[in-house]
């Protein structure tokens, strides 16, 4: 199932995207996609069998769905936990050994904005950077888990992920990478949560990301030097992941940092579109802070 | 006011420890306390009338206050954002220079417990540490603050927190420092949530720390290489602060990993209590994961 959330910031309604692309409403099913509906297997398969049916409403009846914007399509998220330097190519570009364990940093769920929101380019920033992710959101709880295989089984869903960085805040200014990483509307989320069963292997994803139309990223998540699972398996050691969880697995090659100077920073006016294969498309304009 | 919420872990109920050192019941004037409540001034004020009022019901009238849990005294907190090597003395026994700037790293709020709950050891640690720390409640959206003075304007209280950190994973594990921060139950926070206007000045705070009764910390808030002022302003210009944010300022001298070899890590069966001038007192059993 495609799951989403509509409506105006803050205000976003359940909703699926149907199999002829058509938008149902979910409110009359449940509140909200969320971390207790992640949670509640009987609840997801009232959805899915009402999806099933062909029975719920379609989606903004007063014939204008196109004003419908497309939140996040996750409420109430736990966490989000990053990791780092995940590709061999985005590795390679930035210089930095391929690391011999997942590299671990944290983003604020209030970073998260809708897929197709404004990205705001902070005061004071020159290196605002792009970077098409991978989330995984979890759906069941998982502690000290012992096997790749056992770890994908706590997964819920995935979605695409634009892990939002200012370079010179994460590196330059002292210690730790979460400074360049928490701005706000850093976090374009969605447009979709896409169920893990429709994701018949999260390895064989492709990833683009284009700046003004103009090719930037064309990676692979074949190409994780840690795939989902062992990511998964690898956090549960060092904390516990609950339903609406969110892990963003890294980005390819061809982010702003790893080019040649001048280097093509993000500056208002910008605008960023990316793509997960089968997980959907965003779109953002950046505009200053 | 002294803010807090009791009862059993998820199903705390506000409560408000009045100048006699009784404990009274809030449930009846607001629903908890959380970003919220911080965030709604009159709301704040009904509180605050009906406490010297003296007309609020006092807290677990079943004669049994003493079974009473004392749960974190916040609700719903959208992130934790922890300052690293803030003391003079804790830079130097950890052999560290004093930071340039604050050094950020993150917490997240999965893993606050209550202020005597029980601290769980992860598996496969054998260097899990404490930290005392004052952590600083927003209270009023903050972006981009020009001064320190500004800052402390938007901090709605204060209150103790133990930084629980595995070493050998926040260090030696590759990358940041955020994957020794995040184990279950590593953010013991409370007993209260000291409102601001009762704290007259949070940079003259005595912080004390015992494991098995042995005194390990004792230090100040005087000792603060970035005063909590400066903390507010500086963070505001890399993330938006929101009403519920906590902040943890920093830890003084006297961790484990600052200690002479063997350093004295927390096993299961010891006993960590701490306290801050002013905010009250924790106690926490170590158990294994």
């Amino acid at each position: 199932m495609k799951l989403l959330r509509v409506g105006p910031a803050g205000a976003e309604r359940p909703a699926l995207l149907d199999e002829d692309g058509t938008l149902r409403d979910l409110s009359g099913i449940v509140p909200d996609i969320d971390p207790d509906l992640l949670a509640d297997a009987a609840a997801l398969g009232r959805v899915r069998e009402a999806a099933a049916a062909g029975t719920l409403p379609v989606a903004a009846a007063d014939g204008e769905p196109e004003a419908l914007r497309t939140g996040p399509p996750l409420a109430r998220i736990g966490k989000i936990v990053c990791i780092g330097l995940n590709f061999h190519d985005h590795a390679r570009e930035t210089g930095a050994a391929v690391p011999e364990e997942p590299i671990v940093f944290m983003k604020a769920p209030d970073t998260v904005v809708g897929p197709n929101d404004t990205v705001l380019i902070p005061r004071g920033s020159e290196k605002t950077d792009w970077e098409v992710e991978l989330a995984v959101v979890i759906g069941r709880t998982a502690r000290c888990l012992d096997s790749a295989e056992e770890a994908l089984g706590h997964v819920a869903g995935y979605a695409v992920a634009n892990d939002v960085s200012e370079r010179a805040f994460q590196i330059e200014r002292g210690g730790q990478w979460d400074k360049g990483k928490n701005c706000e509307t850093f976090n374009p989320l969605g447009p979709w949560l896409v169920t893990a069963d429709e994701v018949a292997d999260p390895q064989a994803l492709g990833m683009r990301l284009w700046v003004n139309g103009e090719l930037r990223q064309d990676g692979t998540t074949a190409d994780q030097i840690f795939p989902v699972g062992e990511v998964v398996r690898y956090l549960s050691h060092f904390m516990t992941l609950y339903p609406g969880d969110v892990i963003s697995t890294g980005t390819p090659a061809g982010v702003a940092m790893g080019m040649p100077e001048p280097k093509p920073y993000l500056r208002p006016g910008d605008v960023v579109e990316l793509e997960i294969s089968g997980l959907g498309r965003q779109r953002q304009l950046l505009k200053p802070a």
